[in-house]
């Protein structure tokens, strides 16, 4: 069969792809440590310190369950940099009163990723209340334009992760990242910007120019892997190399935008789960220079 | 909490859907068989009659199943409208010999659909043979410029379905309205137009515009539900009104883009599945009327 003009223009992309060079070192790699979801805050820190990995991203509970100050502790003598604090958003409620405990509760999320040294309190947006998927993109837009005063007087900028569509009910309404720059554009860059996860936008067909259009703004970047036949809608993601998401095309965008901060790893999957941290670090080392 | 402006449009757009007509008799009801899995085509067909649903949409392993002159007697002796056939597409792959022969297959299948008496064939696109998603795109509309030709000559209309991105890796690389209303347009609405099946579309954030751009071009609506929390990334849908889908305010969008043709209810979940068909259909009939 002939090729046709668009899939010659297709072959030539993909041998172009193959030019972006692997990274070398893993000076920019990053745990996200529900990675290593059995692991303590202490626990995924000394792991880090232990596979030579400079960057850990915390998730709130972990710190909760540690205590913040003993966290703040651990990160400090531990000598990590800490990536990002996850999470805040959720913005979207049924009552006003509701929603302004949302706010309050985001409030407590940027104090605490200000005591940890992180820059960025990713935000995970959160789903509609009801079938008005509209209105509560509104709340969604309302919540962040109340929440940046605050973050920026603590020196936290907000990072808007927009999720795949198939959390669109029970997670985020923010689902493109079409959709989470265009929120984030009424913003200085320094106030609000975007977090690129490849698991959530490697399908959308409008990718590389929305992380054109994210120049500048990128204040996150997430690996994992979208894993055939896809086992589950939580904890379907695989280690990178494990699925069919062009990585190193996507990083190669990303960086084209401006980004070179730390790149999280970031993967729900009970398996790696169940396995010995140690060797999930080792592993995603390895993946990270092979793949990302 | 004040409500902001983009709040107060979202409450007033609210107000203003509850104003949209609820269907007031089946008339434009159909039964895609795949919502009574069990069924043959002839129980199905059967099943239509007794319950008095004018229309059935078809799957090609059911029609298989029976024989293709079988199908054909039943529908004709049953009375029963063809509102499509399920389904044709699938076209990328690693090679120039398998895209061939699925261009086969989609030509079988477009005799299937004109033996059938349906003019409309529903095309689930095909996943990438690999990770290059753009280059799978461009075999989707290499594949459909083939197909064109031909379903023209036997006065079939070919009706690209995006599916959720959530498929992207198994099932479709067209995956927005926006996308397939791009690869439509480049025919006459005669030839190609798109099926919007709200499953596979209610999170997207220019759904609207996508509907308003398809205007003159939809050959098929489906219905079913978002359930909430999803089960299952394939058998998670649910019955109408049992989820968070905004179904009137589609309908009415569908409406108002000049779409008046046969409502599909289309639903993969096993717990329907293991329901005696006849209540399935009554329980359908009741739900259309009532949130559809």
């Amino acid at each position: 069969m002939k090729r046709t003009a668009s899939e010659e223009m297709a072959v030539e992309r993909t041998h172009r792809r193959h030019e972006v060079e692997p990274l070398q070192t893993i000076d920019r790699l990053s745990l996200n440590q529900i990675t290593t979801d059995r692991w303590s805050l202490r626990e995924a820190a000394e792991g880090c310190v232990r596979a030579g990995v400079p960057w850990i991203a915390l998730w709130r509970h972990k710190v909760a369950e540690a205590g913040l100050q003993e966290s703040r502790r651990i990160i400090r003598d531990t000598g990590l940099q800490v990536s990002s604090l996850c999470r805040g958003g959720m913005f979207p409620a049924a009552t006003a009163a509701e929603r302004e405990a949302r706010i309050d509760d985001n409030r407590r999320a940027v104090d605490e990723a200000a005591e940890l040294g992180a820059d960025t309190l990713v935000l995970v947006c959160g789903p509609a209340p009801d079938r008005d998927i509209d209105a509560a993109r509104a709340m969604v837009e309302a919540g962040i334009e109340r929440l940046v005063p605050y973050a920026e007087s603590c020196g936290i900028r907000l990072g808007i992760e927009p999720l795949h569509p198939m959390y669109a009910a029970e997670r985020s309404v923010i689902v493109t990242l079409e959709q989470a720059n265009a929120v984030a554009r009424a913003y200085a860059p320094e106030q609000v910007g975007v977090v690129i996860d490849v698991f959530h936008v490697w399908w959308d067909p409008k990718l590389y120019e929305g992380i054109a259009d994210a120049a500048g703004r990128i204040v996150g970047y997430h690996v994992s892997d979208w894993i055939v036949p896809t086992p589950d809608l939580l904890m379907g993601r695989g280690m990178m190399g494990d699925g069919v998401i062009e990585l190193r095309r996507i990083r190669a965008a990303v960086e084209a935008a401006g980004y070179n901060g730390p790149i999280e790893v970031e993967i729900f999957n009970r398996e790696l789960w169940d396995r010995p941290g140690d060797e999930v670090l080792a592993l995603m080392k390895e993946r990270y220079l092979e793949h990302v």
